[in-house]
């Protein structure tokens, strides 16, 4: 009963007053890479290049909080407000994370994927595939994921992301069907923005992060929002109120820029 | 039964297409911010200055990840093994971080807090206040929190922060205290190495952050890192095996450096 | 490395062909004893006496659901709508079950606790007791637990389990002091009633559960009701709706009786 | 931005000084209907039959707790080794109820309907159907949901519910294919028990109980198990201990009896 085989990890190496993550020691990491090129480097195995280090950077930043509304934000704030602690307010918030709600970057990198490694593909340029897959998903009467918003008629975080991707030299095929999807739906009178999902979930694809990861960089980017909406929650608000959905207004910093 | 009082939040101003955190266009923010910074914007409401900046990044990369054995990673490697989706595997890791585990960092701080700000003490020399704190613990036979460590007699972690914290400027009294709490004991026969909990905490005090968010800093950081273990417990191993806390071998990249 | 103490555990014992409960084989159990009496044998050690049992009984029936509003309801709901499976929703709702919400009930025993076994008392009369207990939390402006409620001016449930309590013999000195306290402070005009989580807390005190597993009693008894909260959202609702805490209306199967 | 349509619920009523639970007062509930058969009503909106009664409280009983190694029970524990509250540790363990484990029972019900309600079926013999469902299973390679367990070669609990299913008048086809599954193995000389998450899963389909809340039955049950567990941890055992998966020994009641 106690003769279990001896288990393997390949993530970090801990010795006595040694320890490696991915065959860095930490205190070599501490105080030369960033705390994004660390966050890389432990989920997929290697340091990023100096592009994609960049681009990685930009994502997590693009997605660190959307405002008191998203449902994460709420179902966080809905446990704080019952008295949770700060990390089991916080836990709420990522179980919120699915399909419906930062999924889509999951779904779209699938969409991409099936759409561009297909081999019953019958055409390889990117506005035929686009044509193909949007004559598909209107067949099965699907929405195609990363592409509309609730709010947003153009993301200011997609245009950064795609204008960083270009000139960074790393926006692909996936970019480029994402764009194509786009351009054929606004001639067909319905234009929609790539969302901020779709355009992380391109990206992605692009740079070859496994689909089963792609979601995670958007909870690891959203996790200090959520400690920002439950802290406020617990320092500004009573116990146990009625958290509308949408009816708040924001009163923090007046509009400011890096370059004031 | 529908007239609830509008709500604030000072957090993230959202308008069609604008994202304001902290007052920041999120755009602007994207390419020009590092994630660690973004972090500390979101959470504390003010960029960093380049100083603390530095600070925080290397406090963040310090916790990352600390292999296999720690309870959130076998919580969420556990949780992992039964077919739960990434992010529920990952909460069940963040459930696991309390009092005896990254709990220390918020400890640490209560007690350099009231050590540092309690109006009966009747000296001010550091030395004196860690004898005072020390015969304080010992008569309420508690242990020190932030003090020492199952497996390192010399934490590496600890010392390359308090290397930095002093480079930088930003060691003040907490460090001092919790380097005089160590001395002290050494001088007694009992060398214990500080911890990088302890050492958080003592830094995040001195950086003047609430100690209701202390915690934070350590379960962001160890975010990618239980997200890392997760993945690598669906991609590696069988469904429902036998999970020995202890028993397990590092068999990842060879030790190697940055400047390689 | 492998060599651990063997631990011990006294709840349930393992064999081939042989499951035992706190003793019991859990096929003889099964048939013969109520979901309830096992709940409190897996808790407590014992099976309750025929009185003890119908109490407990009511006890979890009383607070199986309590419609849509209360906050774990709402986080349960709001992870549903993001597209979380059962479980992780679910788990949302029991996170959101602390000291502002279900936690009255433990907060409740407290009290009772430290008024009904303080040896500084000066009195034993109850209405002496409840008077001292009420000068204290008033000078300490603390609201007393499980006195109140946002909804109900008479809670049903509170007169349905203390009449059984009477009914069954059990209701002693806990039950005794809170309905004291009710009664000096109608004394003083100020009507409120006893809410169910007080009337739980005060039962569970005289019957002699713990205060650390009084709480549990109120979320083992709520966890049907946020499967069927879920269950509803899931098959009813749209993904990502707004979720309004409290602009829904009933539509549900008319008003009917146990004796239709 | 504040005019959200009212949503609906067909839950639970509530008005000021009355509750209903499926249109039944629930103090009318308390005290004449037993946990069980409220829990059945919450879900599935109308009181079981008798027979019905008995075997859903069968059910919950049967899977109240199966002792300290499965990975709900660790995880669970896991966590409040490290100082969760109650609610966090059960979270923790109601997270690690997913495919691998309870889950078999969801996968067992959609193998049942697949097999009893396709159009495709060439026959209508469960023998026959066993036959064509265990060719399926093995030509893609796959294992058989609801048979086979780890430790038990009859188990205990199976045999009690199908006892009680066919004394019940409530065994159907499901109940029957499962057996016919079974048989079939057994004559090519690979016997296998029904597990606890087949009967259950097959009892239920016979019942009528929709798939998706399947699980739900597993894990309201298992809810008490995992808050025995963790108490157990918490009163019992020193934080941050390592938690050997199957190296512990049962110590508590001794063998015992209803008709001692």
């Amino acid at each position: 009963m106690m003769s279990e085989t001896v288990w393997r990890t390949s993530i970090t190496q801990i010795k006595p007053n040694e320890v490696r993550l991915r065959g860095y020691r930490i205190d070599e990491l501490m105080g030369r890479t960033s705390f994004s090129d660390a966050i890389y480097l432990a989920i997929l195995g290697e340091l990023p290049s100096k592009n994609v280090s960049r681009m990685i950077e930009a994502i997590l930043v693009s997605s660190i909080d959307h405002g008191a509304t998203p449902p994460s934000a709420l179902a966080a704030r809905t446990a704080a407000s019952t008295g949770a602690p700060l990390n089991a307010a916080v836990a709420c918030g990522l179980l919120s994370i699915n399909r419906h709600h930062g999924g889509a970057i999951e779904d779209c990198v699938a969409m991409l994927d099936s759409a561009l490694n297909s081999e019953d593909r019958t055409t390889s340029a990117l506005a035929d595939v686009a044509d193909e897959l949007l004559a598909s998903y209107q067949q099965q009467k699907k929405r195609i994921p990363g592409l509309g918003h609730r709010l947003h008629t153009e993301d200011p975080r997609t245009e950064k992301l795609f204008a960083l991707a270009e000139e960074l030299g790393l926006a692909g095929k996936a970019v480029g069907l994402l764009l194509a999807l786009q351009a054929v739906l606004a001639a067909k009178g319905k234009p929609l923005p790539i969302n901020v999902d779709g355009a992380i979930g391109a990206i992605l694809f692009d740079l070859g992060v496994p689909s089963a990861l792609a979601n995670a960089f958007f909870f690891i980017a959203r996790l200090p929002g959520l400690v920002a909406q439950v802290y406020e929650e617990q320092s500004r608000e009573k116990p146990m109120r009625r958290i509308h959905p949408t009816a708040h207004e924001y009163d923090g910093t007046d509009p400011r820029s890096l370059d004031d």
